[in-house]
């Protein structure tokens, strides 16, 4: 117990395996032993040469690991290897569930970095190109999700979504009624600029614009890949516009480059 | 004029070096030309080894070359050579004011790509091991600016930050009287937890917090780096509680790990 290791709660960025940092990299080459959600990247895990890999759950909590278990598993391997790691989907102080692993880790004792990621609303910024904020349009952008959290009263999610700025919507898309009621009902307008974005960063991304309104018949256009969705004036634009037009005739919108 | 080159828009991430992604770390690798902002770390624009390197301001508009003649720049930078980098601290789409150059070089024909970098939010919260988003206590992060932008109204850049979740707010701190009046308007306490997080991922770095009506005492300790201001019930734990035991004593707390 005199020797015990380090765990790092690490992000994978988007999907992408060069949107991983290089500190990232670097600490996967050394793992002894890596924790890993189900959509990171096999490039990304193949980064991990010497480490025992053990996949404990989806990020959006389908079939995933109970979290209590995952703090478990941590915790015994920090007592059996010097490098751990925790490797998370896109940022992992953002929707990562970190804090209860942090948490853990600060009780049982144990030593706890945190490597940050690119989160999905960057990686779908970038690869739209479309900025999140703009001078004269957007002063804030809000990341936000309707997946209930224990002791939330789970109506005031979209409280913080406001018209006049940007929002990223996360694990939402299966949920696009629910969405756009909670928008709506917020004071966003039936013709405000939404964009989906899916599988942002990886060769089979595709973005799909449209208006709030119709936001259930744009999501039923997704395929399985995680997807956001983005909601606001910024999303009005050119490539918006293309987008649109090649929307009106096959069922795919600006699919790759 | 045949073979115009490719301007990429990239995040140089937070500060520390390691921080860049690994697509960031390749390209400044290739770059004919490398545009920068004046904050990028030393180690970072010596990846390019190749480049010229032009420095184009700072990210908080302090002596900053004028907006248009950074566009041209690029412009003429893509007639001249074929990879053309402009490294911007953070992340691009973050206030980057990136959508002006890329509709510049839209308008000018010429091909953008962006490469998205860690925003010093999510640098923050790694740096604390304080996740922004918590079950239970915040379902959304909002990043917002006091900075004023051309066509907007001066007074509204805080309404998107709310009590009940948490928000990082950049290039506040100098302007801590106003950005605590905005947050009290809008119905947060003055006991409200607030962090102060300066040159995140920077050996330097250093995390100051307290409450709200504090703001002003607590900005007057900072050093002079980049600095955000963090702001929710999610900076309220253990971490939090030990920064302001030390706060009581010597003039910093936190400082490094």
């Amino acid at each position: 117990m005199s020797t015990l290791g380090t765990v790092y709660l690490v992000g994978a960025g988007p999907g992408a395996p060069d949107l991983l940092t290089v500190r990232a990299a670097r600490l996967l080459e050394r793992a002894d032993i890596v924790f890993h959600d189900a959509l990171v990247h096999p490039d990304t895990l193949a980064l991990a040469v010497r480490a025992i890999k053990i996949p404990v759950g989806k990020r959006c909590g389908r079939h995933s690991t109970a979290q209590h278990f995952i703090n478990k598993q941590l915790i015994d391997a920090a007592h059996r290897h010097a490098v751990v790691v925790r490797l998370k989907g896109g940022d992992p102080m953002i929707f990562g569930r970190s804090q209860e692993e942090l948490d853990a880790l600060e009780s049982a004792g144990i030593e706890a970095e945190v490597v940050p990621g690119i989160t999905a609303a960057l990686a779908a910024a970038a690869q739209l190109r479309i900025s999140l904020t703009r001078r004269g349009v957007s002063r804030s952008v809000t990341f936000a999700t309707p997946r209930v959290g224990a002791g939330k009263d789970a109506t005031d999610w979209s409280a913080a979504i406001r018209p006049a700025d940007s929002a990223a919507i996360y694990m939402g898309a299966n949920e696009a009624e629910k969405v756009m009621a909670a928008l709506l009902a917020g004071g966003h307008a039936g013709d405000t600029p939404v964009m989906l974005c899916e599988s942002a960063s990886l060769p089979q991304w595709q973005a799909i614009g449209g208006k709030l309104r119709q936001l259930p018949q744009l999501t039923a256009q997704l395929g399985g890949g995680p997807a956001l969705i983005l909601v606001g004036a910024v999303f009005t634009d050119a490539r918006q516009a293309r987008s649109e037009t090649r929307l009106a005739s096959p069922a795919r919108a600006l699919t790759g480059r």
